[in-house]
C-alpha cells in the first residue's frame, strides 16, 4: 500500500487525464482521425519549440534524435566541437565519433557551465568547425549551458549550433528562432509529461542546407524523409500512436497553462529546492549556473548516495535520481520538470530531511521545508 | 495542471491498482466468476470486522446500513438510547424517530466522548431500553466513543449495542465478537479505500434474535433476505458489481499489509497530525478522546473556516474537510484513513501552514512539518 512519488529527471509523472487518454482503444494511424490529432500536435509543438520550422516527431528516445542530428547534418571527417561537461555532452561526442566526425572535445568540469570564451577560442583556433554540440540543460550535472551566447558565436560562421534540449525545452525559455539555434532536440519523458518513446527535432534553414550536403549513412532517422511525411500529417515509419495521442493532450494542457507560467513555475520549484538544500547545510552541485530542470545536491561526507536514494525510494516511496559515472554515489538529483507542483517539492525536501536523519546527519527537521514554503508561497501571491 | 490531494474523511483516495481493476469490462453478477469474487470478499470482510458472523454487503451508502440496523431490529415504540455528540449520532436518532422508536437522546458536547457512566445511568433509569446506538468514531467531531465499555453495559441486558463503525472499521481495532458488539456498520469510502456505494453490516446472534421479532416496514434493506442471499454468494438485489470487484482487491491489499500494521499506521499518522497542529499553536477539537480516523482542529479567531478550506482546495489543490452544522466555519478536519501515508500527512500539514500564513496568522513555517516528521520517522524505525 506504499504510495510512490516520482521526482527523478525523467521519466517524469504523467497526468492521469493523459494516461486515460492513452488507454483508450488504439486507432489506426492511416485514418482522418489520427491525421487530425497529428496535425494539431505538430502545430502546437512549434509553439513549445518557439520556432516557425517543422518539428519532426520520431518514435525513439531522445538519443535517437541526437543521432539523427549528427547523421543528417555532417559528413565524415567534419570537425565538431563537443561541449563535454557531463554524461550527455559525452554522448554527443560518442555519436559523432561513431559516424566518423572529427571531434574536438571541450571538457568542462562537471557541475560547471561551459565558458563562452572557451568555445570562441576553439572555434577561432580550429577555423573550419562545422558544428558546436551542446546541452541546453546537462541532466547529469543539473547545469544550464549558455546556449543563447553560443548561438551568437555560430550565427555568422559556416557552423551550426546543435542543442540537446531534452531537459530544457518546455522547462525554461530556449526560443529557437529568436536565438538562432540550428538544431533543437527534445524527448517525451521530461517537460512533456509523457512516457518515454517520442523524440522531437527541429532544424533551422541553415541546418536544412547542411542536410542537403550530408552523406552519412542513415535510414530510420532520415530527417528529410520525416519532413516530407510531416506534410502529410504522419511520420515516415509507423508512428507511436498512443504516445502521439498523449502528446496532443499534454500540448493542449501546456497551451491552456501557457509557456510563461510553466517556465515561472519550474523556476520557482527549482529555486525553492535549491534554497531548501542550502538551508539544510547541503552544497549544490551546480551553484553558479543551475538548470531549472533538476537540482543536484552533494551528499554529506559519509553518506553513500546509492544507499541514500535507495532508502528514499524503497522506504519512503520517493524516487529521486542518484549520480552518474564520476558522480555515482556522491549526489542526488530532484526534478522540477513537467507534472511536478508545489507539494511534490515539499514531499521531496521532506524525504531528504528524513533520509538525512535516518543516516545520522545532524539535520534540523523542517528547516528545508520551511525555506521552500516561503518561496513556494510566492506562487500563490503570498509574500513572506 | 494542478495536482489534487484528497484528505477529507471520505471519500478517501482509491489506490490506482483498484481503480484499474474496477475499470475492467463489467461482468454479469450471476456467473461463477462473480460468485468467486463475492465469496472471497465476504470471507475477508469478516476478518476486518473481527467477527465470525456474516457481513452483509449492501448497494447503498453507509446510511442505508444504518437504516437497516434500525428497521430490522426494533419495533414501533421501542426505547433506544442515542448517543448524540455529533452529526452522525444525530442521524441515528433521526432514523430511529422516522421508524417510530422512542428515542432517549443522550446529548454530548461536540468534541467530547460520551461518558460510560451517563449511559449506564440512563439505562438503569429507563429500564426497558432495547438498544444503544452510537458511533465508534464520530466523523463530524473526530471523537472516538468508548465502544468497548458500552458493550459491557449492554452485554447482559435485553438490549443491543448498535455501532456505526463507518469511520472506525479498518481504522482502529473494534473487535466485534471479542467486545460483544451486536451490530457493526461500515461503508466503502473510508478505510476500505473504495468509492462510495457499498455499505457493510454484521449482526451478533443476539441481534439476529432481535431481527426475528422486528416488524418494522422494510424492503430494500431486508437483512434476513440478504443473509439468505449471502449463502449463495450474492446479494438480494443487483450487487454493485464493479465496487465488489474493487472490494475484493482492497481486502486482498489489506490482508497483505495486515490489520495490525494498518491500525499502527493510522495511529501514527493521526498522532503526527495532532502533534503538528499543537506545534503550530492550534487547538484540537477532540483533545481527550481523538479518533484515529481524522483530526479536527479549531481555526484561530478571525479565520473563516469556509474561506480557509476553500483556499487550500482551490489554490493548493489540498482537500481537507470543514466543520458541519454548529462547527461550520470554525474547524477543519484532516483524514488519516485508508490509502493515506506519510507524505500525504506532510502535504496536509504543509498546506495548513501555508494557508495560515496566507490568512495572516503568525505561523512558524515548517514547525508543524518538523514535529510530524519526528513521529512519522518512527514508522521507518528511526528514533529522533
Amino acid at each position: 500500500m506504499k504510495k510512490r512519488y516520482l521526482l527523478a529527471p525523467g521519466p517524469t509523472p504523467v497526468p492521469p487525464e493523459v494516461l486515460l487518454k492513452m488507454a483508450e482503444p488504439i486507432i489506426h494511424h492511416r485514418t482522418p482521425e489520427f491525421s487530425q490529432i497529428f496535425a494539431e500536435a505538430k502545430e502546437w509543438l512549434k509553439d513549445v519549440f518557439q520556432t516557425r520550422e517543422d518539428v519532426l516527431i520520431l518514435a525513439s528516445s531522445g538519443t535517437g534524435a541526437m543521432e539523427g542530428a549528427v547523421s543528417n547534418l555532417f559528413n565524415e571527417g567534419d570537425k565538431v566541437i563537443v561541449v563535454n561537461g557531463g554524461k550527455f555532452g559525452e554522448r554527443w561526442g560518442k555519436i559523432s565519433e561513431a559516424f566518423g566526425l572529427d571531434v574536438k572535445w571541450l571538457n568542462v568540469e562537471w557541475g560547471k557551465a561551459v565558458e563562452v570564451e572557451a568555445v570562441k577560442e576553439l572555434l577561432d583556433r580550429e577555423g573550419d568547425v562545422k558544428g558546436v554540440l551542446v546541452q541546453a540543460s546537462e541532466t547529469s550535472t543539473t547545469v544550464a549551458h549558455p546556449v543563447k551566447e553560443l548561438a551568437e558565436l555560430t550565427r555568422d560562421r559556416d557552423c551550426i549550433l546543435v542543442v540537446d534540449g531534452i531537459t530544457g525545452v518546455g522547462v525554461f525559455p530556449i526560443p529557437m528562432d529568436e536565438w538562432g539555434i540550428d538544431v533543437l532536440v527534445a524527448g517525451s519523458q521530461k517537460a512533456f509529461m509523457l512516457p518515454p518513446g517520442l523524440a522531437f527535432i527541429a532544424l533551422s534553414k541553415k541546418a536544412w542546407a547542411f542536410a542537403e550536403t550530408s552523406r552519412l549513412p542513415r535510414f530510420y532517422f532520415d530527417l528529410k524523409k520525416e519532413r516530407k511525411s510531416l506534410e502529410k500529417h504522419t511520420t515516415a515509419y509507423t508512428p507511436a500512436v498512443s504516445l502521439i495521442i498523449g502528446l496532443r493532450e499534454v500540448l493542449r494542457m501546456m497551451r491552456e497553462t501557457g509557456l510563461e507560467r510553466i517556465y515561472e513555475r519550474n523556476a520557482r520549484l527549482a529555486r525553492a529546492t535549491r534554497e531548501a538544500m542550502k538551508a539544510l547545510g547541503l552544497r549544490l552541485l551546480a551553484p553558479e549556473s543551475p538548470s531549472n530542470a533538476a537540482t543536484g545536491v552533494w551528499l554529506p561526507d559519509g553518506i553513500d548516495g546509492g544507499a541514500f536514494t535507495k532508502a528514499l525510494r524503497d522506504e519512503f516511496g520517493v524516487t529521486v535520481a542518484g549520480g552518474q559515472d564520476q558522480l555515482k554515489g556522491k549526489i542526488f538529483r530532484i526534478s522540477h520538470m513537467g507534472y511536478i507542483d508545489t507539494f511534490d517539492i515539499i514531499v521531496a525536501i521532506s524525504a531528504v530531511e528524513m533520509g538525512l536523519k535516518k543516516f545520522g546527519y545532524p539535520v534540523s527537521l523542517g528547516a528545508g521545508v520551511a525555506r521552500a514554503q516561503e518561496i513556494l508561497l510566492e506562487g500563490y501571491g503570498v509574500r513572506v
